[in-house]
């Protein structure tokens, strides 16, 4: 373990129990009778990851005094939720397929990956239609639909280098934030009423998801493959233009401008996987991920502020630190 | 308009005005604020089709004298749960994108065709969750587990031309009978309660919706092109053995079986979209039709007996014209 996964583990502490049973959830959900199935989701569980968004449902419960017993099943459905969409992320297009076979001769199977993703955003509603109250369907679906939405429009703003920050922030508000501020609106909420502690934990996890993306656009560009620990330079690849990119962007001139550019579209078997290093080869990223950073970091310095208005408590200080936790993250 | 169109027509008229009302929550459901993502629902609204789905929530609602004004809205969310299936169908394996590519060179963009459905699917359960009885949301997202989990079955049973009748009926059953016979159930029992109603209306459901993938696993070996409307042997392509091959099959001696595993995967680029054909011109289907349809003709009549129990009413007339319907068309 490194030292960073062994603060992540400190600072989810409080909530280590609900984990321990938001797990067990998880995993008799996606259990399933047919061997079919089974050999799907045993693929799935190897993406794990850190269930931040799981552990804010529970934080947020036992800081806001409004913990029930479902709340583990309720982290459950969003970590459910959350892999459905990165399952769903690693479906190809046409072009994609045929680059990667050219290069690598790997194994895609788009429809198995649409087929798993689509059976856990339904295991994940079915799940929550099971629950006491209806409060957590009504705000899941809202928010699948805005993370849907979201991503199409990213999809369709793909190579604008003159995207503005606001359509940036909303766009990636929506496709990674609005999930953790389900989770923390949920976890102070849940089943219902209580609308003042929603907001407050709704704003809190907003600033918290929209720092994390940004870390992560920041960590695309320049981050350590073996430490990220999945493939970096894919916003490259895809031609997303993100934040530190946008910003590098905009304070160069006219010529490297067009460097960036063509870095983004260059053609030939040989460009592909190597647009990321091209693009740090001929620009120079720093002031763009030092603006984003700060950004980033100035997002967690509010939502930690707003933390001021509940009682102190253990789960509220880890809420605290999950928010230093993003920042430093280096996967 | 065909004959066959002005038959549905005649047939779906009693539930004329609940369907009209469908149609406009369909369309104001799928109209978003986002230009990215209207851009893509424009090209949804192509695929409207039979809509007998839809019909069926509102014909046994009328039917069992249970129709309500939610019935409109449970009819448009089957609808849009269908059109993301459809969707999510036509996202190609990395195998079928090249293959179609070397031939057609055809424009093919699977990620908006996983963000469309995944979009749509969270329409559906978002409008669900606003109903006043959470019934709907609880059928149709069982519904849509039974849907992914019969559609991973399936790939993992191509090309097994052993397949046994029970495991084709329960596979099919799953991926096309189980929404048919929610929609029944829904219409016969939403709000709640009346579970004889929705048992009877669910077993009904599921015959024909049977019935209906039967006559269309029929329809893509031996149909017309320029009738069904959707190009034909799709599923030799994909390696799905149906019922009409299976028995053809098991018809078969040693030396036309080899034939009729060597017309399902034959290889090099002139084997493309030929498969279909070449398995016609290799084998005789005709018994294998003949046996399928005589299965789908007894599905149907048992479907029509349990309608015995319902007070007679127009809405009843048109379900059992609807069985029928089922049977004879061609597209």
């Amino acid at each position: 373990m490194s030292g960073l996964d062994l603060r992540l583990e400190r600072v989810l502490a409080p909530v280590a129990d609900g984990m321990a049973r938001m797990r067990a959830v998880l995993e008799s959900q996606i259990a399933e009778e047919s061997r079919a199935v089974l050999d799907m989701t045993d693929h799935v569980s190897r993406f794990r990851g850190k269930q931040l968004r799981a552990a804010l449902v529970l934080l947020s419960g036992d800081a806001t005094g409004n913990a029930t017993d479902e709340h583990p099943a309720i982290a459950a459905i969003v970590e459910m939720i959350h892999l459905a969409t990165l399952v769903h992320d690693d479906v190809l297009d046409g072009a994609k397929v045929r680059r990667r076979v050219a290069c690598v001769n790997e194994r895609w199977d788009n429809q198995t990956a649409v087929l798993l993703g689509d059976f856990l955003y339904a295991r994940a509603f079915a799940l929550s239609t099971d629950l006491s109250s209806r409060l957590a369907s009504r705000v899941l679906a809202e928010t699948t639909r805005r993370i849907c939405v979201s991503e199409i429009e990213q999809a369709a703003r793909r190579y604008d280098f003159d995207l503005p920050e606001a359509d940036y922030e909303s766009i990636s508000g929506g496709k990674t934030a609005s999930l953790y501020s389900a989770a923390c609106e949920l976890g102070a909420r849940y089943p219902g009423g209580r609308e003042d502690a929603g907001l407050l934990l709704r704003k809190f996890g907003w600033e918290i998801g929209l720092a994390f993306q940004i870390v992560d656009d920041c960590l695309d560009v320049v981050g350590d493959e073996s430490i990220v620990g999945k493939s970096v330079g894919n916003d490259v690849e895809d031609g997303k233009v993100t934040l530190p990119v946008l910003r590098a962007y905009a304070l160069a001139d006219e010529r490297s401008r067009a460097v960036i550019r063509d870095a983004y579209t260059a053609v030939g078997p040989e460009a592909f996987g190597r647009r990321a290093a091209r693009l740090r080869e001929v620009c120079d990223l720093s002031a763009g991920v030092e603006y984003a950073m700060a950004k980033a970091s100035s997002l967690v310095a509010r939502a930690r502020e707003r933390l001021g208005l509940l009682e102190p408590s253990a789960a509220r200080d880890a809420l605290a630190d999950l928010g230093d936790f993003v920042l430093v993250r280096r996967w």
